[in-house]
């Protein structure tokens, strides 16, 4: 990967894909402009499944996690197979392009992750057994759910880089319920970045991230931006 | 304004602002990213001076607006004279960037705005005389407050941009608890777009809109915009 860039900055070529993560929402550019402004990133915080924000949002009151999942499954709102959305791999994916992005040399491999997956359920041979099967592992998060609310914070499914220690983490963390973490709803994405600049607030941007119509419209933006790089007017 | 713009595009030359609403934050560039890839703006609604913000996200419990702004004027937060931030000109002036790149024309004189400057004071020969004068109009803003309060509800001073009646306009706004702009803290600003993509829930942007070290990074990335677009690297 670091070959590829380098080879790609000799060459003067471009090289964008800002729907890599959160579709249309301004992350990669974002990012970038602060890098190459000077600033120093310090730690990026997002959830950045779409899939797994709106699990999370709904997993309140009395309801049991798989009950969550089961209607968002009906809703389309899941993968197929829901594992695809449990494992984490996808906000793995995305926690390795903003820390590549960051200037941190991490592969997949490196990236502890939390998966939502029962370990005796990833050898199912069906979503559909999976789902039947999901139930029986509902206690643990209950738990887990019940102790966040009992000092006043909420579980949300989070991808962190922490360019301080170099690493990065796919994990379930607790907030408190004024964090603006704590306060998404639908299936939105939220990501901040506490940075030497932005250090005792970070800069947060929040909305969709994933539908055909937004990642359109972020891979439509790189297209122009590279018109302009080649001379387009602006 | 107009034939300024329509100058530049036919000359081939830039025009960059970022800066000019939300400092560093990206603002403009996000709205022309989504202007530019076809989208349409409905809405474009925010909480746009920090001193503002941290006003109203200080005006709690039993305290009165005055003394917040006696507060706020001594930790530095307020201009010297705070009319200068509470007649909502500053407020204004970010409205009507919004709407020009929205494609509105609108001028300053058409925007109605809410001044938070009792009608008496303006004439105050001296901040320290209007200091001293402003507790005796704490009661009608109380009033509102207790009113929002009653209803699960908080003030937030915002300007609008209404695409849609081809309107803008600055005012002190209601909203619920669970909404975004409630849960503000410090002197964050807020930007939330609803388009014809970003229609359900809106792209939110929010962090520190003010500052020497972001105002220069928003104005940094913009020279390096231009470097780009006359051939630079990326």
């Amino acid at each position: 990967y670091l070959k590829l860039r380098s080879l790609q900055r000799k060459s003067y070529t471009h090289y964008f894909y800002e729907a890599t993560v959160g579709a249309g929402l301004p992350i990669i550019s974002t990012l970038r402009g602060l890098l190459e402004t000077g600033d120093h990133i310090l730690r990026i915080e997002g959830i950045f499944s779409g899939t797994l924000s709106y699990l999370f949002n709904s997993f309140v009151g009395t309801r049991s996690f798989s009950e969550v999942v089961a209607e968002a499954k009906e809703a389309g709102y899941t993968e197929p197979d829901p594992r695809d959305d449990l494992s984490g791999t996808d906000v793995a994916r995305k926690v390795i392009i903003l820390a590549r992005e960051s200037g941190l040399k991490l592969e997949l491999s490196d990236l502890p992750v939390r998966s939502l997956v029962p370990e005796p359920l990833k050898a199912c041979a069906s979503a559909e057994e999976f789902m039947k099967q999901l139930p029986q592992f509902d206690e643990e998060l209950a738990k887990q759910r019940q102790e966040a609310e009992d000092a006043g914070e909420v579980l949300r499914y989070v991808g962190v880089v922490d360019a301080i220690n170099k690493e990065g983490r796919v994990e379930l963390r607790r907030y408190k319920k004024d964090h603006p973490f704590a306060q998404l709803s639908g299936s939105d994405n939220i990501i901040a970045f506490t940075t030497k600049r932005y250090k005792e607030q970070p800069l947060i941007v929040r909305g969709p991230g994933a539908g055909a119509q937004v990642t359109a419209g972020g891979i439509f933006s790189d297209i122009l931006r590279l018109a302009s790089y080649l001379g387009a007017p602006s």
